[in-house]
């Protein structure tokens, strides 16, 4: 009998990694599936009654003891170029930890880095970034607390790779798994602009335009919102790799629901979206390093939004809403009214995702 | 007048960053003491009366409210070879996580994992090293609870680097700075294992030997130690790294003391002992992946000794004390008494470390 690693490498079908593996999308799923959840245990997805492989949310819950809950992230930064239009990867692995945490219900405490930087990299280089990461954590409130440096023989790395730990209070959890039929999605700007800005600055398509990542913390909008409607809020998250595009179809898929969307209402930067056009990317499918998706109870839809305004968010839009599927056929799909009038589904982006862009 | 970042920059004197200044030893303490520490504003090197980069210790505390506090650490991993005689990267990001959490007084209960792969990785090499990644955490109780997955492309990345995350529920804070004069200082088996098996299977100096990394996770050790003499343990450390030259040079600085030690008690597996002395290498200063150096109070150290031996741990002795510095000149300091009778002093260990050990 084969060992249980092997067949489940075999499942996966192609015997050598992938870009597309890591891409956030459906190639992505299959390695998690296969090749994490397939191999841990059921009762080592999580600590006591907090969440982690079973849920697979932007942060996982901790109970630490009957009245409180740590949540806690993970993510590696490997974009490239390391310093960008609108910011760096130090700006990115800081703002990213510290929304992952924000869309989780979490106030953001502390955070720990751990950096393999490629022999040769200039000290100068090295110190920009570290500045940006430490800044941005410091003007959130959040302590450096810990981490990790290690360099490897030129050629083993590409410049830096920075892997971040959040830290956070939870404050109200926000489960993706929490939305319910009639729920309304905000969000909070105009998506899709880190994403089209990382693509851009390398010319990936033979065509540079001038836009700026849209790369920050969430702690001004999250930490207010916590406090005042923490009740009416279902769930958040950020549409990182894959986009908004992902996000919802992860939100239709794991509450069983079908997501309706106005593509009209959909707030995209104009160079983002003329960007998209001539390279032929669904502008939902970039990712955004600054955006919040929302799902709030219809009652306070409008009320969170026209807070969410007063906030800073001038951009801010209820952009659909989620509803009990009429069929099994719609069950876990997401449907977007075009702007022409039509009806598409938003598939889960997959294979053509390019990398390194967080 | 220079930005912050350009003056941290420039008081590390090299230009570039050197295979050195990851090692372990006296060049990453700069970068963490200028390029970090010099970054960071002091109220934010811990949460409230938490630890972090004050201390620099294997793990950081966190205080979550009166009574209960939890410990985080994280290491990236990028061992070459991924799978070695002994091991592979998966068992040695499990032990390594699982083990600053026991040095540091706490009980795993949670990890996280961060892969960053080169396209191209054979799927099962994948499965395999996670595989043992998952096995060595499920065997010590410790539920994985998310993580990330990226794939680079080929050349930007070697392999496979993973950053693990753990999480643990405070037993006892073993703080480095905890160290009394008159502490008897224990080591719980062979030293340098791991680094001379690293380094002979990649036959660096031309010389292939048949010797095994001592990599397993100090849960059957710790545990029980941390419950029975919980009160009389002052510090742990796993000497990685730097080994235990770099471990106890760290303990002397922090604690202002002077830390002699008797080599002839330092138990070294023979054929490490032989590579050590062939590529000429002091074997305290080879990692190890499965040793705690344990400071004890000097009544208890004979009945803990015994105790550990009980558990199974043979081989661990007594190898020195720390002492109250006679002068200035010894404070800070690790002097060794020589097989042969005379002393030296244990340097920290510098510049020749080489790379990709852990």
């Amino acid at each position: 009998m084969a060992e249980k690693w092997r067949i489940a490498a075999r499942r996966l079908l192609s015997r050598r990694i992938l870009l597309s593996h890591g891409g956030g999308g459906k190639e992505t799923q299959e390695i998690i599936e296969y090749l994490i959840r397939g191999l841990v245990p059921k009762e080592y997805w999580r600590v006591g009654d907090g969440t982690g492989l079973d849920l697979l949310d932007d942060a996982s819950y901790i109970p630490v003891d009957g009245r409180n809950r740590i949540a806690v992230t993970v993510d590696s930064y490997t974009v490239d170029p390391i310093i960008f239009p609108g910011g760096d990867i130090g700006v990115l692995a800081a703002s990213g930890t510290i929304n992952d945490l924000l869309v989780g219900g979490a106030r953001p405490v502390a955070a720990l880095d751990a950096i393999i930087v490629e022999e040769g990299l200039e000290t100068e280089t090295l110190a920009y970034v570290l500045n940006s990461l430490i800044n941005t954590l410091v003007e959130n409130k959040v302590a450096l607390i810990g981490g990790d440096f290690k360099v490897v023989p030129k050629g083993n790395i590409d410049k830096i790779a920075i892997t971040m730990t959040g830290i956070g209070f939870v404050m109200k959890e926000l489960r993706d798994d929490a939305i319910k039929p009639g729920d309304k999605l905000i969000v909070s700007g105009p998506v899709g602009s880190h994403g089209a800005a990382i693509l851009s600055a390398r010319g990936t398509y033979g065509l540079k335009l001038d836009i700026k990542s849209d790369v920050k913390p969430l702690t001004p909008l999250m930490l207010p919102l916590l406090e005042k409607y923490g009740d009416d809020l279902r769930a958040a998250g950020d549409p990182t790799r894959g986009g908004v595009a992902m996000l919802l179809n992860e939100w239709a898929r794991k509450n069983g629901l079908v997501i309706y969307i106005d593509e009209a209402e959909i707030p995209v930067e104009e160079e983002v979206r003329a960007y998209a056009d001539v390279i032929g990317v669904d502008p939902l499918a970039l990712a955004s390093e600054g955006v919040a998706v929302l799902a709030v109870s219809p009652e306070k839809a409008e009320e969170i939004l026209s807070f969410i305004h007063e906030l800073g968010y001038r951009d801010a839009r209820i952009i659909g809403e989620a509803r009990k599927p009429k069929s099994e056929k719609h069950r876990g799909i997401v449907i977007a009214k075009t702007p022409v009038g039509g009806f598409r589904i938003v598939e889960v982006p997959s294979g053509e995702i390019v990398p390194r862009i967080c």
